[in-house]
């Protein structure tokens, strides 16, 4: 991406370039390393700041290694800027917007002080820790689970409409029969009891104490308890069905025509031919043409 | 289903049965998406209603608005039977009881005042819901796990049965050797706590006092945490099962004429035949007569 | 079983194991409806007579409905090992020992008063259901998922034995950390509150206050989520190997020495051979025996 | 291990060896079930001196049995060390680390008393049942399932950063709506109510009574209910990978030694040549070298 400038310039962005978006040269992996360490000691900061006795002790220093951080970030923010041709596009990705939203509101409380929001825009800093993720891991892996994921979104969505609106009526009966001192006060607030019982999460805030009503919710109960494993389910069979296509090329054998051949077979399973069209089989290199 | 009537009238009950009950023109599909927001404009209504500040402040204002939904409804339904040959025959189907359900509580409170229930039967609307849904959704892939899901439902009414009535007995000993004060007041109360700590929900409105009543309840739901997921087993080996029979070609056989054959398989396993029809047997080549 | 007494009583014995024991006359499947009504009623008597307004209201009737049910079960009992050739076989399966308890403690009552133990053998009738449930439901299906269940036991106790190990150290931690009045009173209590958080049941009768105790009890939560369908994991492996045995032969192709071919196949798919060494291949029999 | 020593204590060390640390002859066996009783009895003191109740009536026998049975596992341990070659490999192993830490403590309170952690180190012993467990159980079963869970940590490592990641930033959300006698004192406690909800394990002690706090959770509750089973399916993902490498024949083929050919393939995949040895290769038949 970094274009010909001065031949001075272009070693630096190139350098940089390869220092901030890149993990091959050792010092980019110690780069990768120091930013995951600042992400964590700027969200555990965040952190502890919340805690009353913590905060009464250690503000002073929590506040300066704030700021040391935000500039830190601030910095990098404009190398990486700095570096790319096209920052815009950057600026507009998932990346680029958590990295702006990363410093931008430490900066306005300057202009517009008691901004308690901030605190939240600082714990989304966590979201960079992706960038360095999506470097390390196993690429093959996480693709196959994350294209199952995708590819079973729409069914994982209809289950929990289904889900909800079943919830919602049953909810309504149970705000009707059930008194206002046990809880159900209204509807959304008896559609969340109705939630928090179909997960199985069961707080206990709210319980029915009608006869009726505690049917009612053991019904709610064995429904979200029986299909709990639904999504799974349906992400499975998505998985499934990945993993039996990734082993099977689709291409015709020249001899037979069949297909579904395993990826890694020179030779057809069922007639021996030689798979690969374009290139001549190694056995007829061996058998000389001298008849 | 409309009727050959004087010409003007066809035009006009084919028209009004192409918008309201399918989904292909652009007016049919702005039909649809205007139904849906009247329904969660309405649903939205009965559930904001119940809140007390809100029903303080706009309860006129969702007075008006649920009426005016009422009657576009009503108007609906009358329009959805004027269109149809044998409209009979929809209003007892699912969608025709919950049509009717939509509009006739809420007429009836004009006769009989203080129609309480009137609130659920107003939620019901909300299965109008699944008319839109059924149209939209990937049609192929919510009948396989549907398929699987009915095919699965003896097994697990089985489950649920057989894990109820040991539950049941379980409970009943809870019963006898916790206090009443601890929650467990009788038997179908110490049921509910029993489904409750199975599902692994845990309210903790009631909970085991005694030792012996505390290993009782580990052993419940160390049995609920075990199988949890034997429905979603049960249900994944049925969409396996699904899966599997993509495996099979429909082709049938030249031979014997049946299908249901290996997509690897070259010869019919009932009769024999080869099955390719574009080709020659390899066996026929071998078999020369002439020498 | 019957045996050959006087034809008269040849006749009862064996008409009478075929109602009781058997489920082919429409005789029988009244009775089994009869039975099961009976045990419905006998358990819901057991239930309803523990809430104290119903046991006020309804305690005679339940006590003479009660005796008219313990009669109809001896007599039945009695019919039972009457028409048995071995009833002493029977009495010592599991049916038979179900039946017996059915009945006993009632009659007990009446040597030793006060037997409060009773309710739960009235319970336990509940488990005579099984009977006709075994009657009644898919065979081929209910055994398969049986037997996967019964395989994959060994596994499933590791499983829990390991997890158990780990919670009882991690909640001894608890009890060491956690003050008394938190309710970690004893190791035991803390074990019974570590299960209620490991298998996310959560009734919150004892809950951590200190940060660390929180931390641990994060870490059990976090380990109780993720492994909470490894059990389903050992169990559908099972079943997906069962499923796939039952599929394929291991006979060898006469033709081509292949197994591997499925249960309903007559001609190997890889050569076309006829596969039933013992018969003759049919095709053989339309091509004419003269040379 | 033991080595030729003299006659007479060679004869020792190894009849040591083989009845320490394997498990053939039936005193080994017996040795290994009185060593379970051993654990099990000196774990269940431990928590049954918890118990105040208990404490006081039996504190004495409770502390003259641990000291007998430390005494016996010092013994044990001195022997272990004796009969081995290299001792020292031992003591640095995972169960000699255990063994070690089952007495030393013991030991250590009598030079420095009133050692409380004591109690939990005693507990560790029950690590010392794996020992026994990893003799007794199916080897072959149990090492499909644990080469399946540690190929898929990779993954569900991943799954639970990503999860407490989102997580963690909608928490901070509730800590700053909901008030402080909510129970959302700090953000690491807000964090801590959102994993007791994601995990659906759902104590009840921190409960959001803010709408939009209420709502929030609803979302963290869907969430963790939706992917509870998502290890579950990765971990079934290599269940199966590890199922289907059993369709794979060990045999290697004759032209170019490899294998892992599936069970269905005539020919190599790799080069061709007809698997089997034992018959000729069909081609080879047509392939007449008479003209």
């Amino acid at each position: 991406m970094p274009t010909r400038l001065e031949p001075a310039k272009l070693g630096l962005r190139t350098r940089l370039f390869k220092l901030l978006f890149e993990s091959d040269s050792r010092a980019a992996k110690a780069f990768d390393i120091g930013l995951v360490l600042l992400i964590f000691v700027s969200v555990g900061i965040v952190m502890l700041d919340s805690i009353d006795s913590y905060h009464q002790r250690y503000g002073d220093l929590f506040f300066y290694t704030e700021w040391c951080i935000t500039i830190l970030f601030t910095i990098e923010l404009a190398l990486r800027i700095y570096c790319l041709q096209k920052p815009w596009l950057y600026l507009k990705s998932f990346y680029g917007i958590i990295d702006l939203l990363a410093i931008l509101p430490s900066w306005l409380t300057l202009i517009l002080p008691g901004f308690q929001t901030l605190i939240i825009v600082r714990m989304l800093r966590a979201l960079r820790l992706f960038r360095v993720l999506d470097m390390v891991i196993l690429e093959g892996e996480k693709r196959l689970l994350l294209d199952a994921m995708i590819r079973s979104r729409h069914q994982i969505l209809l289950f929990l409409f289904t889900v909800l609106m079943v919830v919602t009526i049953f909810s309504s009966v149970l705000y009707l029969i059930e008194p206002a001192d046990a809880g159900f006060t209204s509807i959304p607030t008896a559609i969340y009891w109705g939630i928090v019982t179909l997960t199985t999460v069961g707080y206990g805030d709210i319980t029915p104490v009608t006869p009726l009503g505690q049917f009612i919710s053991v019904a709610i109960m064995l429904t979200g308890y029986s299909i709990i494993a639904l999504p799974a389910g349906i992400f499975s069979a998505e998985v499934i069905r990945a993993l039996r296509e990734e082993r099977y090329s689709r291409e015709a054998c020249p001899g037979c025509g069949r297909d579904h051949h395993e990826q890694d077979a020179r030779y057809c399973k069922f007639c021996g031919t030689w798979l690969d069209e374009d290139t001549v089989d190694p056995r007829k290199k061996t058998e000389s043409p001298a008849t």
